[in-house]
């Protein structure tokens, strides 16, 4: 946990944790280093998705590389998450899913079962989706030089036509609606790794997010659905600070309207970590034109992974760039990005 | 190194350096754990890229992990190789390379100016190539549990109209042609590693194909390339045993034809190394009808990176699965594939 304000990056000579932890230090990575390196306009939106045009279709490309530890844990494991985590990064970009590509980064003596179990699991999982993993690559690293498994998972998914999300597009008025409890995934791995026996078993909300997207497209009026975004690494909290810088508008969420599984908030207590950084990896926030916040509302309660959809706050044009939150007392705070990481390796 | 057979891989625990290697190990991983979980007919075909539709466009996708060491070495750097080796499996599959994407598996502690260097590296290259790297994703694991930084890259590109490239289509009467020089990049990589001193420099033939596959394309007659690869991991020996084994012929390649600098020779020679096995990033062959052969090395030849190019070889339907050498003697030895590695970590 690095919570201090540290140097800016170029007095920092090395690579922190907290640099992949979707936090302020990855914005900074990718503001400094990778940005200006790799200059073009597609990369320049800051989406977790490319949209881009091949022949006349229209495309999302997307990128994950995953580390997660443990590489089993209550709800899902190393395989389904990297099936699901881009997936869902092309279904929230207003994409289908259509392809993946798979590629294994080994370390010398990984056991074959425990291969065999993760790949099982990816299959599984693509074919749930019905999203076929169609090129891939094998890599061995010495015993030492890595940690078990790591996988990357790219997608290739067909924008559907007349769609256009952007994290640029909140505007004052919309309502954030989130599509479930959040902090399962991120306390599963926590719990897993640390052997901490929780009142209640937490799993993993790990899961295909795409049907879910399906429903909600059918429900809205052409243009409502401004973007929509899975609040992964960073959580909820990371995720409305990036929509609200990039649309330049404030956000007022309320305490309230948001579900936290008590198993979930009891170990956040514990741990003294705040469920609105937790990681999720089966939830979606999206930003909704008023007139259709209902309709999209119904719909997904409708589906198995948003039963517990509902309008958690609003979009306004007050304090640009700023999240607050009014708790139950009904005090207001403001929810900013953190520096670096609650949980590292948490996907 | 690990030349002799190992037990079938039922009967082994655990992941072998060997399972990386391109050779043997690495074609029983994908036969005995990765097909039958991913069974779908675009992975089956087992091609260095899949060909896809959507939405109408005709499209090829690769992956690749790059976890090269050193990272830096003469003629390149992991991150010039991540872009040509994804640039040339797309084109070598027939694809015009469109976009790019890049994801950084960072170990903690890693120098912020190292990051820096490769990643304007990975930019120069893609600028080069004129292939933007539209998309991303970065993740930090604890000091010791990588090495440096590992990358991936996947790639989109645009199949060409009416060209149909594929391992299994190479027929007897079909003549061999290589690109140029054999072992460049694997000696490079390893006098690098090991601090040999070798009688002149050899660097690193990392480079993007594309043009050079733009040009043999105008060249040809349609239908007249029936495949084309790079022979990176495994080198050409490899990749012939591949396509020899899909197409179910046999190829008789000629020694006296193929370009081997002094300097690699001489390496090889000392280390016990075998140039036909040793890894190549800027090379191709290409399996073609013996009627266009004259024109497509012709064409090459006036490319920057074909200066060399020539028959090396021919299809034949003797011996279906068995790739044969014939010496500067005139005798004649069967060119099987590597069990493991002659060189671990060299992409």
């Amino acid at each position: 946990m690095s919570l201090v304000c540290p140097a800016p990056i170029a007095t920092r000579g090395s690579i922190l944790l907290g640099h992949g932890s979707g936090g302020k230090l990855s914005a900074e990575l990718l503001r400094d280093i990778f940005l200006p390196a790799f200059a073009n306009p597609v990369l320049a939106k800051l989406e977790d998705q490319a949209s881009i045009s091949i022949g006349g279709a229209r495309l999302a490309f997307t990128t994950d590389s995953f580390v997660v530890k443990p590489l089993f844990f209550r709800g899902g494991d190393i395989g389904s998450l990297a099936v699901h985590g881009t997936i869902n990064d092309l279904a929230v970009g207003g994409a289908r899913p259509k392809f993946l590509s798979a590629a294994f980064i080994l370390e010398e003596g990984f056991a074959m079962a425990d291969l065999r179990r993760i790949v099982d699991s990816m299959a599984a999982a693509a074919s749930h989706a019905g999203v076929p993993i169609v090129t891939g690559d094998t890599k061995v690293v010495e015993r030492g030089a890595g940690d078990g498994v790591y996988i990357n998972t790219a997608g290739i998914g067909q924008l559907r036509d007349s769609v256009r999300l952007s994290a640029s597009m909140a505007r004052p008025g919309d309502v954030v609606i989130l599509s479930g409890s959040l902090g399962d995934h991120g306390i599963a791995i926590l719990s897993e790794r640390d052997g901490l026996e929780l009142e209640g078993e937490v799993s993993s909300d790990s899961a295909p997010l795409d049907t879910l997207v399906d429903a909600m497209f059918d429900a809205s009026c052409a243009g409502a659905i401004r973007c929509m975004r899975d609040p992964t690494r960073g959580g909820l909290a990371s995720t409305l600070n990036e929509i609200a810088a990039q649309s330049k508008v404030g956000m007022e969420i309320e305490e309230s309207a948001i579900v936290i599984h008590d198993a979930v908030r009891g170990a956040c207590e514990l741990l003294g970590l705040d469920p609105l950084y937790v990681a999720n990896e089966g939830k979606l926030v999206a930003i909704v034109a008023s007139e259709s916040a209902e309709a999209v509302v119904a719909i997904m309660r409708q589906h198995p992974l948003g039963t517990d959809a509902a309008v958690v706050g609003q979009v306004t044009g007050a304090h640009p760039g700023i999240v607050t939150i009014r708790t139950a007392l009904g005090t207001s705070r403001i929810v900013d990005m953190l520096v670096g990481d609650q949980l590292p390796r948490i996907c």
